[in-house]
């Protein structure tokens, strides 16, 4: 299973590298499970009521979209979302403690608890006008497809294998989740799987959290992101010259950095996004700094920029000191890890995907594998097998304020029949 | 006399380099100058008449250091000076157009211009407060030192000159001026010497800028300021990966410039003081800047620091417009001049000079010549022979909230003779 590999200074940064491992709750081929659900009495029952409950779905989009819900600030839209769960008669529905709201639907016992989470939170900070703007079908709105549009599916799925009385073999934990965009730096999922009260238990997750339903993403984008606070004694331009200069240090680590050799293949890429410090043009910087991000597709690539990285920090930092006077102190460099998303992948032979790949084609979608950034990557990286899948809806303008997505009928009702087979057929229907 | 060298992108930076030149208003020797002044009949009247305008100095000093005169806000107490100047009844008395308050006490004809400066401005900002804080003689608050005891020495000065109707060959041109202190730039002198109405009439410059009188400044440390704007077209760090980054062409820029040999002596000096700049650790930012400041003693050190540094910053972006993607655009570097302290010397041999030294030696002083930055930068730098002189003292904590000055009798009334003894050896004594 996968193992951490610290970094300097850097509390046991979980470098991943997973893993062939999952146990697949039944030996049955995947496509054999998919076509057994699709002709079965339920899947019948379901679909019909699918067609039905489509109002509802598309009154909940718009009624969860216009409830801001900006990184840090979920809690109104959790809520709301934890009572909408309660309502379609999960049981141990809650907020637990990092405010993901979540509920179980029980199966028949015998299989490995399957997470269904689908984020919460937006990109958009407080005071965004969140109405709904309808031009026919296509709805625009901040945030109504990344990710409300997954939120409100996982609503439709739950009410239709509610109706159907579908029995899974696995207990299914369904999750609306904070923390997926930007800074939230996947803290919902860290928080499930590594504290959480099931996380000894969930050993499938799925994520909804995409376009098209013919992709599946099964590799998580690995980052790192640094807050390095180069400090030192500071003093006057002129009456201290010859002091330790923090600011010359971290131009030295930039240059440094900006000479690494990254990879085009697998995609490893590095950034200094923000350089700030010193006071005055005549003064020697008591203390400057540089936010870095890096990532990668590649777990070992990660590792191995991450460590270039750490040690040309420290080489800049140490030249400074050597060539400068530390009589008044010396130049120290902090790096402080402000972003962690762990890079991951679930291989393409892994039950789970195996399991996605089959309902793709059973729907006659255009299979697409791809390696993202997205709430996988945490179980990704420690070992759980796990997919993206989309939530649907031609959409566009993702992070921008004229979000939008199309809930034209027939595409909204086929989406929530994708992502509850999916679920259906990775909980195993007995 | 000097002579203009420009830098990249630098509008005739004026390097300087003095100069021997310089009229003397008589062949007569320094010493016996002095002497002769000294044992005037005009000098015992005036010394008599320092005697008893002392508690009018000490009250102007705390009038005037109570009127705040930050950085580019002097009109207060430039408007509060230049009356005090109308009052001493010299001529032409005005506010030119930078601020400066000023006055001309007209000379019997044949003698070119003095100028005598003493800046109004102090480093201290709006808010600050600046009540006088007397302990005895002890007088403490922010800038009553530097430069307000300045200041009031020199009207008492004219006053003294005045009761003693002491005549001298050349005009002499008394100003408070603006604009000495940090960004001020030297900003009031500059204005004085190359736009002001008197320009062409300035053949001597005298400033009252410093403590001990024995000490006679007659070398100007030049320096020069940049904030350097380093532009490209940005992106998003994963997905814009490849492009040309501003703060990879600034960082390398600081490491190339932190390598740069200067001498001990002539003291010469760099610094970074201020970088900035990204939106966000996820994007390549934009725009970085960072602001520089280089000094020397020796105008020709100065001019090779300067063109070291900017040929640096070329050479720093060229490199990363070869190594990285400039599809969406190029890295351009601006810097910007946003300090110019021409750098300059007044021979130890010129008559000025060598006046100056009489007088210390003729009051018993112990002399010292110096190099450092004040309005007489501006003259040495253009061959104007200046030098700058005390305003006496004991004193301490220029700059510093809990700045203070002595005001004891005895060497409050040796100052106002050893500065007058200057100014009318230079004006010249018919």
């Amino acid at each position: 299973m996968s193992r951490s590999i610290s970094g300097w200074r850097v509390l046991s940064l979980a470098f991943c590298c997973v893993v062939t491992a999952a146990v697949s709750p039944r030996a049955q081929a995947p496509d054999s499970v998919v076509q057994r659900i699709r002709a079965s009495t339920q899947y019948a029952q379901a679909s019909a009521f699918i067609e039905t409950d489509y109002d509802r779905f598309v009154n909940e989009l718009i009624a969860l979209t216009e409830i801001p819900a900006p990184q840090f600030k979920e809690q109104a839209r959790a809520k709301a979302y934890v009572e909408m769960l309660r309502q379609q008669g999960l049981v141990d529905v809650e907020i637990d403690a990092e405010g993901n709201a979540l509920g179980v639907r029980k199966g028949t016992g015998g299989g490995p608890m399957v997470a269904v989470v689908a984020h919460l939170d937006t990109v958009f900070p407080d005071g965004t006008d969140v109405k709904v703007k309808r031009q026919g079908t296509r709805f625009a709105a901040p945030g109504i497809g990344d990710n409300t549009r997954g939120i409100a599916l996982m609503l439709a799925v739950i009410r239709a294998v509610q109706a159907a009385k579908f029995q899974t073999t696995s207990d299914v934990l369904f999750v609306g989740n904070v923390g997926e965009e930007g800074e939230g730096d996947l803290r919902g999922v860290k928080f499930l799987l590594r504290q959480g009260k099931y996380k000894d238990r969930i050993k499938q997750f799925i994520a909804i959290d995409g376009g098209e339903q013919g992709n599946i993403t099964r590799g998580g984008v690995g980052s790192l992101r640094y807050r390095v606070i180069f400090k030192g004694p500071g003093g006057h331009s002129y009456g201290a010259f010859g002091l330790v200069n923090p600011a010359f240090a971290m131009g030295s680590a930039i240059a440094k950095f900006s000479r690494l050799n990254v990879p085009i293949e697998p995609r490893t890429t590095f950034n200094i996004g923000v350089v700030r410090g010193g006071t005055s043009v005549n003064s020697i910087p008591a203390e400057v700094s540089m936010d870095v991000d890096m990532r990668s597709e590649s777990c070992a690539e990660l590792k191995k920029v991450n460590e270039a990285f750490l040690a040309l920090v420290k080489h800049a930092v140490d030249e400074e000191n050597g060539v400068r006077s530390t009589r008044e102190g010396k130049i120290e460099a902090d790096p402080k890890l402000i972003g962690d998303r762990p890079c991951g992948e679930t291989p393409a032979s892994s039950p789970i995907v195996q399991t996605a790949t089959a309902v793709v084609k059973a729907f006659g979608l255009t299979l697409n594998y791809s390696i993202s950034s997205t709430d996988s990557n945490v179980p990704m990286n420690m070992g759980i097998p796990a997919v993206t899948i989309g939530r649907g809806g031609p959409g566009g303008r993702a992070h921008a304020p004229d979000e939008w997505t199309d809930v034209d009928r027939k595409g909204s009702v086929e989406a929530v029949k994708v992502a509850m087979t999916v679920i259906l057929a990775v909980a195993g229907v007995p």
